[in-house]
Parts: C-alpha cells; structure tokens; sequence
C-alpha cells in the first residue's frame, strides 16, 4: 500500500510518499511560492535523483496535478499510474477539541476543520485548500487527517484550562491545545523503543526544538502537559517567537506604541525570540556562530533559549513527580550539541549525566547521548512527522477495510464521522 | 530608636511601630475607607488593647494626623510625644532597575519613584501621597523606602530579559522585576537561621502564597528568578489574577468580546484566578470548603492553584541545578497545611518529604515540616515585610548616623542620592 503524505501551507505544499510494506521512502518533493509565475516544484525519489521545475503554478489545485504528473513520470517517476496511490494523509495542525486522533476525511471533518479557522487562521485554510485539490484529482483515493493537536487531548483540565473565567472555555474553546504532537508522539514511542521498555514504564520530557519549540511531559505514553498553547505562541523561546511572557505587557505595549491587534500579535510572532533577542537572525546556527564571535548579544539569546527549556524540563520532572527520559529532535534538538550540553550540564540533580563524547559524536540517527551511570537517559531521535501521518493513515485504511469489505464509501464515511 | 513602617494604599494606610533595640512591635493600626465619611482607623498597643474610631477622613494627611494623635493619646497611646519616631519606613512596591535597596527619601528618589508611575499605577502614587502626608506632618524625621523589587535586582539578564525586541526593555523598561521582595528575602533569611546554614551555602524555593502568589529561586542568599514579571499579573494563579496564560489569548479575546485596553486588563487582573475558575471565591479557605463539600469547580481550581505552584517549584530546581529547601509563606502558604500537603507529596522525585504530624500541626510559628529523611528541607515561615522594612530603615539610619555625624540633613540626602 502506498501512502501520499501532504503537508500544505499558504503558498507551499510538502509531500512525501511512502511505500508501507516495507516502510520505506520512495519520494519526496516540494512546491514553493504557489501563486506566482515562478514558482518551483522539486522532487526526489529514493536513490536521491532529483528533478526541479520553475514555472507558473498558480492554485494549489495546479500544484497536486503537477506532483502528480511527476510521480507518474516515466523517466523521473516513482509510480506507474495514480491509481499505485491507495491513501493519503494530511498534516493538519488544528483538531480542537473534537479530533483525538487520525480520521478519515468526509463532509463532517471538513466542516469541523472549518469551524477551527478562527483558532489557527494561518493553518487550517492552507490545509483544507490542499484537501480539496487533493479531492479534485483523486477523488476515489481515501484522504485521512492527522492532527498536530490531538496527541495532546489527553492533557487533565488542570493542564488544559487556563486561569481566567471558565465561560471563555465554553464560548470560545479558550484552552491549552498543544501542537507538534505527531512529532512528540513518534519520538517518545522511538525512545521507548531505543530504551527497550515499554514506553506505558516511562515518564518522559520530549523536547521539539526546531523554528518552533515545545517541551511536552509525556507520563506513562501520554501527553499530560505540553509549552504551547491555545496557539503555538505560548511557551518557549522560538526562532522569532516570544513564547511566555507578563500578559500585562500587552496592552501596555499597545497603549505605548498605539498598536494594532494585529500589529502586537505580529511583533511577538515574527520579530521576537531569537531574532528580537539578538537583533541578528531567528537562525540558531547563525546565533551559535554570532556567539562564537564574542557577540553579547547572540550570547544572551542563547542563555535566555536555553534557560527557559531548562525550566521547562524542571517544571515537567515535578508534573510527573520525576523523569526517565530526555528526548532531544527538531532541527536544533538533533544537531546542536552545544545546547544539549547547556541544559544537561545544569541538570545533575536529577541524576542527569550527558557522555560529552556521545552527545558531540558526529551522528545523525536515533542515540542514547547519556552516560552509564546517568538516572535519567537522554536522547537524540531525529523526527519524522510525515512518516508517523503515514503510519496513522495506513493503520486507519487497513482497519477500516477490514471492517468494511464492501466499497460502500459512503458508508465508511459515516462510521467515520460518527467515530469523531 | 523606634521605627514607623507605612504601607500606604490608594484609600487605606495600614502602620506598625517598632522598638528596634529590643526588636519590638509597640503598636499597629490601619485606616480605611480614606477619603469617605465613614472612614475607619483602628489601633492596637503591643498588649492586645484595640482602639476604634469610625469619623470622615478626606486625605492621607488627615489619617496621618489622626494616627500621630492616637500613638502619642495619653490614653491609649504608647509614645509621650512624636518626637519618639525617629524614623519612617515606606513600603514601595516598585523601584524600577535604579532601586537596587531601601533608600532614604530626598528629592531625587521621590522623583524616580514618579517615573515608575507608569509601570506601578496602582501602586507608585499611593506610596508618594503617603510619603508627602507623612513629611507634612513629621517634616524632621528621616524617612526610607523599601521597595518591593530591590531583592529581584540580582536577577541576571537571562532570567529578568523578555524574549521580544531588546530595544522594548530600553525604550520602556519592559522586563521582570519581580514583587514580594522583602517577603522573599525576610523568610529567606530566617529559614536559613532555622537551619542552622549561611544563607550562601543554600539553594531555596520560596513560596509566597497570599492573595497575591508569587515563587521564587533563590540561589546563595541571592534572588535568580520570579514568577511576577514586569507587573504582578505574571507568573502564578492567584485569588483574582490568572498569572501565565498564552499571550494570544488576549489580542484574540480583545477581538470576540470587542474589549478594550482597560477592560481586558481588568478581567486578567480581578475576574480570572481562584475565583474565574471556581466561579465561588477568590479564598482559597472558602474554595477548599466548597471542595470538600463537591463542588467540582472548586476542586479542579485548587487543583490548578497546586500544579502551577509545584511546576514552578520543578523549574525552578532546573533554574538553580537543585534545591536544599522550600519555604512556604502567606496568608495561604501559612495555614494551608492541605495545600502544602498537595504540593509536597508529588515532589518525592527531590527527595522531599513532609511529615504529615509536623505539617499539620496547629502551630502558627516558624517550623520545620520535612521528616528527618527527607533531602530537601521543607519550612513554614510566617512571614513579617514590617519588621523587615523596620530593620532596613534601622540599619540606614544608624549607618547615616554612624558616617555623618552632624545634623545636615541635606548632605545626607545628597550622599544617598548619588548612591541611587
């Protein structure tokens, strides 16, 4: 069975396919600047060949049916037909409250995806543009959604709620969501795996630290608390986003410098964290070389970066009343070993023991970076969202034909709607 | 020498008055309702005995004049003349970043703590009406101020920074100063007696839990991090404050509820907490008794109010690479022995244990409540600003005295400004 993973985005759209017998990659591509006269598709199959077009591509509809068309291509192609497609799933960031895990995709998850735009304006539009083009040219291809937030839906409403008048949770869905769950899934069930126990014997804090950051505490498999929040604003340092802050600094801020709803909101997405902090770049590996350099600036970025994960770790070790396990991933958690080591090194009194031989090795896979004698293990597992939405979607269509041998779609859709 | 501490309010001023030979409390009272016809002073000696009067009192300098009248009252006073005082204390909630400890009040600091009107609104001008009634009525008597955030100025940039563009904290002084300064650093102090250890060779959580809630680290004696930011709104869930919430909840709630500036604000501050959660009280004695009777919304706010605390407690182990003691203190931190109890039994991961008799006795004194095995000493201390706003007034007086024997009070007022 061979799954299309999508990721879609504003103006770009992501893909990835993968052959599920053998779990194995067989393409990936990427479109970018949809809507322009020169946009660009790239893909690569398997062996690593690569095959780049710039050309006008200006719906997301032209974007499927050119991926597509390169999928199928004889000489560049991973596919004999785009009847070879026997699923796909879609990375969609906002499930709300309603979706607890994957789903099929049929009116009524359509209409709840909808109903959440107002949560996560900048994403799920993008997704369902994707969705529907998708539709468009495989409408007879089962499309399942994979949601960012629905790992998290299993947080205790002492983590979820938030400390202001209930009746905002009810009117308007005010809550903690969480993000980056399919990322925090898959790597806590791959250090379980590394560690060789079942990962229902671990508490673990897994930290996502890409452009995005997270920290989730995972108990016993599940995700009791997690850093971002109704938005993935709340939290962390990121790359140009504030994460926590004074609350009171808002309309403060607003009253000084006479600013916008959207303009405050824009400030503390786009132009703070590591780039506000630092004044040079949202990029840690340019900060790191800034640092370096001797830049007090770039080095205080990092302190304040790294400071507040470690807080995070501490905060979460006393959610679940200790912790076994560390995980590292994200483009940072995986490759920066300098910032695995500033927040390790602080951390002995949980029993925490980094071999600096381990942690600097030049490695890109999953590892243990911790020492023998270390209470707590800590690892570094590469992430791999796209192939855990394929996992996902694969496992919902194989259950589903095997509860549904007859190709009433219709009928499965129901089942499925009814199962949201 | 005896000591006068003030804490004056917006429409009340509450006063205590120390023998700081024999560190003694000779009298207290406060005056309500300032400004209304049926304002109400009420005094009380060091023997217990209670004078009440209920009269119009338009002004701070009025109350003032009426509290010099009943301390020095042949009756029921307890000095023969005001020439007994021979110092005043100001409690001042916020020094900004130029008050790095108590100052004598001149010119110059009485126009710094003006500047700070803009951050401390609520605060700031009630201090400075205060300090002007009492130097109308005591014109020779020197006069301190002790600010609420000087102990939080040893915070190092990385922990008292806001991840938003560094130009905000030049431009208007936007980071963490941190509030409850003199509660911290008072129970700090005395803990560290109770144990028996310098204060430098001890790692602390302090817990300051009364209508206002705030934690913090407290590294060698030295404050390294607070929960209250650059107002007290941040950091942990409180009687009526919510604390720390995902910033884009206020831009998003401003937006549904069309609220303003003020309003916005205001529920943050006086409708969210204890009392937005429970929809019951903003006392926590009230909510724990609606919890014991089922209610379940008072459950799950005590049940918030406790995981905020111990989360805070967990980071800010991380923060200082482990703790040797917690203190809790407050109104709440006091004589909650249900809620230490809630906090402390999931910390075991650092080695705490409460012992259950000890934490609930019926003691109301400094104590210790961690069982002899436990690894991180567990401590109520009642806490007691006044006395320490008397013993820091004492001390810079009789430093003043000590360096500048003469009477020229204005070369005194020029000393200390330049060491502002």
């Amino acid at each position: 069975m061979n799954i299309l993973v999508i990721n879609s985005g504003s103006s770009s759209l992501k893909y990835q396919m993968f052959d599920m017998q053998r779990e194995r990659l067989i393409a990936k591509g990427r479109v970018e600047r949809i809507g322009s006269e020169t946009a660009l598709i790239s893909q690569q199959d398997g062996a690593g060949h690569e095959v780049t077009l710039v050309q006008e591509i200006m719906t997301h509809s032209e974007a499927i049916s050119l991926m597509l068309r390169l999928l199928t291509n004889p000489d560049t192609g991973v596919l004999r037909s785009v009847t070879d497609i026997h699923g796909v799933g879609h990375r969609v960031v906002h499930g709300g409250e309603v979706f607890t895990g994957e789903v099929l995709i049929n009116a009524g998850v359509k209409r709840e995806i909808k109903r959440l735009y107002d949560v996560a304006p900048l994403h799920n539009p993008a997704h369902m543009v994707g969705i529907t083009a998708v539709e468009e040219h495989l409408p007879d291809v089962p499309q399942v959604a994979v949601f960012d937030t629905a790992f998290h839906q299993t947080l205790p409403a002492k983590a979820y709620l938030y400390p202001i008048p209930r009746v905002l949770h009810r009117k308007y869905g005010i809550r903690r969501y969480g993000f980056h769950g399919t990322s925090h899934e898959y790597v806590s069930r791959r250090a379980a795996l590394l560690l060789g126990k079942p990962v229902t014997q671990l508490n673990m804090v897994t930290c996502h630290i890409g452009n995005g950051v997270s920290c989730t505490a995972i108990e016993a498999g599940r995700s009791v608390d997690t850093s971002m929040g109704m938005t993935p604003l709340e939290g962390l340092m990121m790359g140009t986003r504030s994460g926590d802050l004074d609350p009171a600094i808002l309309p403060y801020l607003m009253m000084k410098e006479e600013l916008t709803l959207h303009e405050i909101s824009s400030m503390l997405n786009k132009h703070s964290g590591l780039l506000g902090v630092s004044g040079i770049s949202s990029d840690v590996r340019e900060i790191q070389e800034a640092a370096r350099q001797g830049q007090a600036s770039a080095i205080l970025a990092l302190e304040m970066y790294e400071y507040r994960i470690r807080k995070y770790i501490g905060a979460y070790a006393a959610a679940m009343n200790g912790v076994d396990a560390i995980v590292f991933t994200g483009g940072v958690g995986e490759n920066s070993s300098y910032l695995r080591q500033q927040i390790t090194q602080r951390l002995t009194y949980l029993g925490v023991a980094v071999d600096e031989r381990l942690n600097e090795a030049a490695d890109s896979g999953e590892r243990l970076i911790s020492a023998e004698q270390s209470r707590v293990s800590v690892l570094v597992i590469p992430t791999n969202e796209e192939l855990m939405i394929a996992q996902k979607t694969y496992a919902l269509l194989e259950k589903k034909e095997a509860a549904a041998p007859s190709c009433d779609t219709d009928r499965v859709h129901h089942a499925a709607l009814g199962s949201v």
